[in-house]
């Protein structure tokens, strides 16, 4: 049972997780990398297959060709979008990927736990929704902790297994940066931006069916 | 920042959350719904896109066409299965579904947000990424809360989208059956009853590059 404090600190670390784009160069404590990865570890998983790994990542060269693959992808995007604006918070993302101490490259399995897993065997997809589970608890825990986490999910995923030397049928769902930031933002930062507004929750949710309001 | 009251109340609940498959008919408090609701709203979305819908399910008929639907499935996989236990455990979920007082279908929209939400543009599938944080989200909250929550991964996405009038192109990600419980276990259930281990995480961890062991 958790008594209203308890619940309350829950509540709090899920409002005030942020995705952080600037990172200071102080060096992370060895504890609280144990502990938000094992806040992750224990995510759920379908079948309980636990299809993920961790990669930790200190090398500043490592970090320079992890964020180069992520320039040439903010580049090629970039002739997508009409302007300037768009692929300007994707550059501070690959800045960030350089100053963090610490980046963790999250991936999935596929294969663990055999051939049929249950339940991915109907939904093959929730072997990487297990994985997002595991990444919103490393978050949740980082937080906690007090650091700062940036996820970056623009790349080729070949690049990344090129960089990591990940095997092809692994997939590398994420790029984590982690560190201490003198930039913690109170609301979310495309928010901020008025990039895009929180949407009404109640709009959200219906009830019995789809767009039957409550 | 957290104090380490604080912290120790996430990390707890991060390690007790279970996934549950039996249900009391005790109705739960609508403040709690909102509660765990607007938990999953504050997940992290890639590029802001806020992609989930929740159809809260308190229709009897509903639930029992679900179950069915759910049951469908199990059906199906107990033909690429040798024996019985592995669809006993797939079994009970159904069950779940039809005892639990709530059923919460989570949804993701890929459209949502326009045509190259940034970040989704260069990976699709961080939209369902984002939904299965929402879903940790709440399942935290439900933890927090007292409540059970069930994740239900076994149907055919187009029954479900039938059986709640879902427009084709949303993904019905996840059928989560919600209640309270007596039966509330320490370990995973499929932990519990030598299913699978729980890996060791240090074996999973590697160090700037895949397989290089720390």
């Amino acid at each position: 049972m958790f008594s209203n404090e308890e619940k309350a600190s829950i509540y709090k670390v899920i409002e005030k997780r942020r995705d952080i784009r600037s990172f200071l160069s102080t060096p992370i404590q060895e504890e609280k990398i144990e502990r938000i990865l094992k806040a992750a570890h224990h995510a759920p998983s379908v079948g309980f297959m636990q299809p993920w790994n961790f990669i930790l990542i200190t090398s500043d060269d490592v970090k320079e060709r992890l964020a180069w693959a992520a320039d040439k992808e903010r580049r090629a995007l970039a002739i997508h979008y009409e302007g300037e604006k768009e692929t300007k918070f994707l550059g501070l993302k690959i800045e960030g990927l350089k100053e963090a101490p610490l980046t963790i490259c999250v991936t999935c399995d596929p294969t663990r736990g055999g051939a049929h897993v249950l339940g991915r065997n109907s939904i093959p997809e929730t072997d990487m929704l297990s994985t997002a589970c595991a990444i919103q608890n490393m978050w949740l825990a980082a937080c906690a902790e007090g650091l700062a986490l940036g996820w970056v999910s623009f790349y080729k995923k070949n690049d990344v297994r090129d960089i990591l030397d990940i095997p092809p049928h692994i997939d590398p769902i994420a790029l984590l940066s982690i560190g201490y930031t003198d930039d913690y933002p109170e609301k979310p930062i495309l928010e901020q931006e008025n990039w895009r507004k929180r949407e009404s929750l109640e709009h959200l949710i219906f009830k019995n069916k789809w767009n039957e309001q409550r």
